[in-house]
Order: C-alpha cells, then structure tokens, then sequence
C-alpha cells in the first residue's frame, strides 16, 4: 500500500498524520517538487502509488491513463474543482475530502481581509516602507452593506463573525435557497442585489461551471466605485484580468485576493496598490490545517483497511462539477 | 468667540462640525500647517482665541502664557497625555474630552491588527510586491492565549470581539480591580503573567507617567519568542529602539503599532518586516471621527452659551495625569 502525498506543506506543523501512516505500515512519498504540481508532472510521479492524499492540483484523464493502481484519491481541503470526478468514477477511484475542517480558516481570514480593507492596514504599511505618513479614513463594519456570495460551511461562519461586529445590513445569496436562521441582520436577496448595494462582498462558492468567471467587467461594473470585493474561495470566481482593469480604472475601491488561477501567482495583481494579495492562506492555521491533514489521512486508511469512508465526496458534488472540462 | 481647530482632519467626511460652528456664529480657524503642530507653534498660532479644539498636540504652559483670551480646551479624543492639566488648571482654562466616541473604532483596528499579524497578511502582501509566493501558517484567536492590558472603554470591547471568534483563554490586567462580568474565558491576571504566558498582548492604557516606557527590553524579553505585540493606545508606553531590537534579534515574534512617541513617525520600525505599522489611524472611521468631531464641537458651544458641560474631564484624571512633565 502506497501513498504519494501531493499537498504541501504536510505533517509539518503536527506530525500525527505521518506518524497515522507510519504506525499502519502505509508507504508513503511526499511531493519530490515541494510546490503544487502542475499539468502532467502528477502523470510522471503516480507510477504504482495506491492513493494519493492530495492538493489542489489537476487530477485528470493522464493521471488515471498512468496509475494503474490507483484506486482512491483523499483531498485535504473542499475544493473538488481540480479533481475530473466524471474520470475518477470512470476509473473506479474513489474521492473523499475534508469539507468542515478548513471553513473557521478560511472564515477568519475572510474577516481578516475585511478590516484590512475597511482600516487601510496593508496600505498603511506599505506607506511606511515608502517613508510616508498618511492617516486614511475608514469604516467599521456594523455602519456598511456586506454581501456574502455563498451561503454554505463558510459564508455562515463569516455572517456569525459579522453579527458579533455589530453588522445590521448583511446580505446573503446562495444557490439553494434554504437559508434560514440568520436573524433580522441578514436579507436574502439576488447576485445583483449585492454587487449594487454592498460595501464590501465576500465570496464563499465552489469553482464549478456556474461560478467560473461569476465576476467579471459586468458585474464589477455595477459595483459601487468603494466597493471592496474579497475572494478567499478559487481564483477563476473573479476574472483576474477584469478585476485589474477595474482596480487601476477606480471602477471599485479595492479588492482582497487569497486564491488565484495559476498558483503561485506572479501577475499584475500583485502591484496594484488597491488590491491586498495573500498566498492562498485561507485553511492555513495550524489547527486547521492540522486536522484536514489528519482527516484525509485517516480516510485513506479506511480505505485500505477496506472500512466504510467517512467522507467520501456525495453524488451532488459529481453533478455540480462539471468545471473540469469548462476551465482547462 | 474665536475658536483655533488645530486636530487635523477636521470636518472632511463630515461637515456637521462647521456646520454648528457656522449656526451658532462661532468664528473658526482649522490649523493652517495641516499637520500636527510641533512644541511652539501652538503658542505662536494661538492669539486671540477663546478656545481650541484641539487634537494630540502638546499644550502647555507657553500657550497658556501666550493665549490671553483662551478659557477652553475641547480634545477630540480620550488621551490627555498632551495636555497639561495642572498647568490649565492654574490659568483656569476648562478641559473636556470626548472619551466614548473613540472606543469602537480603536477595538476594531486592534482586531484587523491581531487578525493581520496572526495570519501574517501585511507580510504576503508585501511578499507579493517582491515577487515571492510564501504560503505562512498561521493561528485561529480561539487557539492562543491573548493579553489585554487595560480594561477600559476600549480594551472591554476588545475582549468582546474577541469572546465573538471563540477566544477561551483570555487574560486582563487593569490598574482598577473592578473588572467583572466577562464571563469564563477571561481571566485578571498580573501584568508579568500576560507578558510571560500570551500570543498575542494588545495595549489599551492611556500615557501616563505610570505607563511611560511600561515596556522595554525587560518586559520583552519575558515574552514568548513567538509573542505578538500590539499598540493603538499611545507612543511611549513600547520603547520604541527596545522593541526594534527585540523584533530584530527574535526576542519577539512580531508587533502592530499605530501610534508612536513622535508624530508623524518616519523611525526604523518602518522597515522592520515584522512589524505592521500604521498611521495612528485607531479612531479614524468615518462614524467614530465624525461623532468625536461633533461631541467636541458641542462641548465648545455649550462652553460659550455658559451651559453645563457634558464631558469635562473628572478630577481623578487631573490626579492621575503627571506624565506632561515625566516625557518632555
């Protein structure tokens, strides 16, 4: 029984997840590359590894041509939109994930993002680099219109946070409409209800076909020129290019970006100085990260001890992500 | 009547505060050096006027000897640390202030401030102006133990937020014993404890000569290597060239200052790039700005109309208040 472990970094912060694999007798091999894989290089390295416990990297039609062995594949994360799941079912892998354990990460960083926008922090920052001094106005977070675009594990969490600043005008638009229990703070309304009227939106959707491009010159067009746009989800949600164009055009006042569609991203984003940048950092807390790492490792061992999975990816998911073909 | 505004801005998201001014026939002059006036200038500005509402300037004696017609100072803000009060009182000018207007905004930037620096946000983003891709770990609030010194209209609201993202282990240190009411996870503790034992300690004490220079190498190197520190308090209260040597030896893990000894601040913590700095911008949303504009602008009205003043300042301030001499 094999592993190769793509995602990195792993078992660095908490060791229990290489120490799962040892104590079970599981091989294992972790990312030669020590950076995300890109197309085809999985192809090379998967040989006669059994699963892999992996990343957000391409899992296509190469990878499963290659790996004769392979019969089940343990994302650490939530993100489906990298894995070809009509292939993997195809081929007889099974998927599972760690869908709950990255979401109070991702939620806290999404508020992190939020007051760094709304307070000028990095801006500020970056003045003082620049051997400059400039007090910014800025706002508090119960006095302005906040959009959440998805309603799900993490766009709850991020409502919860906003209810204990104080926010009184939330507005919440999700593709399912059983969004209840809220309270009074939080409106259900349309995508174009929130681009027009919100302060700042915050993005908490999959990649799949409907979200691909969701954002682009259009939307942000009808955005307000202050509007801040966060995006802690995928890169691919927001038009990267769109978005640049509305940034530098003063279109919108700003934008915070985790996620990117190439990673590691280098592009021009990068030096707008309306535009905070973080290196896809959203899962990234030691206890976060350390029980996605954990979770999948587990799961993996279920498999091979041929015990019922607890996490295995639901047949909603294999209908909704249809992206695969869509973005590539 | 002829009041001197020297707080700069000053009724720029806003224009209630002049408005006022305007209706009640109150002639006005808004500082002309639009900047923090420097020792001197106040007394060269101040002349005939009968009041000033003023910012963090110093105000001491020579403008006392040099305004012959000033019975009124109206600080825009909570920290009285720049005015001194013994002096006022001996050329009996009243002082007020606006001490509850600043609090929800200073709480908030502390919380983008411990957010920023827990998830190393200013960091990546300037890693991107660099062209590097660095993905950091980083920690959830309700993971460590976090100190706050100061338990007042400020360091209250801090510890509130903080119980709202799960905070469990939460330590206050007050120079009052009257600290009750936050409930299990927040525990009063000695300042050495909170410096000894926290992740994460944020200053929420006014300037005083009890808390000049409260911190120097002494107390930071009772710190964990991987402490955070936080100050949107008032500069003094961190040594400013013993927090850069500790941040520059490791003694620290990092720190967020947004107030500094002498302002605008141009120093070394500048380049330190483990430490975010930004421009005393604690009290500067627009809502907290503009209501600490106006409270201030109201207090001078009532003054001239002989009214009662609503928020002068308490004689356990005038007792308290002996750092004018101690820093300068």
């Amino acid at each position: 029984m094999k592993v190769l472990v793509t995602t990195i970094p792993f078992g660095n912060m908490n060791s229990q997840p290489l120490d799962l694999l040892d104590e079970n007798h599981i091989e294992y091999v972790i990312n030669p590359l020590n950076r995300k894989l890109q197309p085809g290089e999985l192809a090379e390295l998967i040989t006669d590894f059994d699963a892999i416990i992996a990343g957000t990297e391409e899992i296509g039609q190469e990878v499963f041509d290659r790996g004769k062995n392979l019969r089940f594949i343990s994302r650490v994360g939530i993100g489906l939109d990298s894995v070809d799941l009509s292939a993997a079912k195809r081929n007889k892998v099974k998927v599972s994930y760690t869908p709950d354990a990255p979401a109070p990460a991702v939620a806290e960083l999404a508020i992190g993002l939020m007051l760094s926008l709304a307070r000028s922090i990095t801006k500020s920052n970056t003045d003082f680099l620049n051997g400059k001094w400039e007090r910014y106005f800025g706002c508090r977070l119960s006095q302005i219109n906040i959009g959440i675009i998805g309603g799900g594990r993490i766009g709850r969490r991020v409502i919860n946070h906003l209810i204990g600043f104080g926010s009184k005008n939330i507005f919440i638009n999700d593709i399912n409409d059983n969004l209840q229990g809220f309270g009074d703070h939080v409106t259900v309304c349309s995508k174009e209800h929130i681009y027009a009227n919100s302060d700042i939106i915050s993005l908490h959707v999959p990649l799949t076909n409907k979200t691909y491009n969701m954002i682009t010159k259009d939307q942000l067009r009808l955005m307000k020129e202050s509007a801040y746009i966060i995006n802690t989800s995928r890169g691919g949600i927001i038009n990267e290019d769109d978005l640049f164009n509305a940034l530098e055009d003063g279109i919108i006042g700003g934008a915070a970006i985790d996620t990117y569609e190439q990673e590691p991203y280098f592009g021009k984003l990068s030096y707008c100085d309306n535009c905070i940048n973080t290196a896809h950092m959203g899962s990234m807390t030691v206890d976060c990260r350390s029980s996605m790492e954990i979770e999948a490792t587990q799961e993996v061992i279920r498999f091979f001890r041929g015990e019922s999975l607890l996490s295995e990816v639901p047949p909603s998911e294999y209908s909704a992500q249809t992206l695969f073909g869509v973005s590539r």
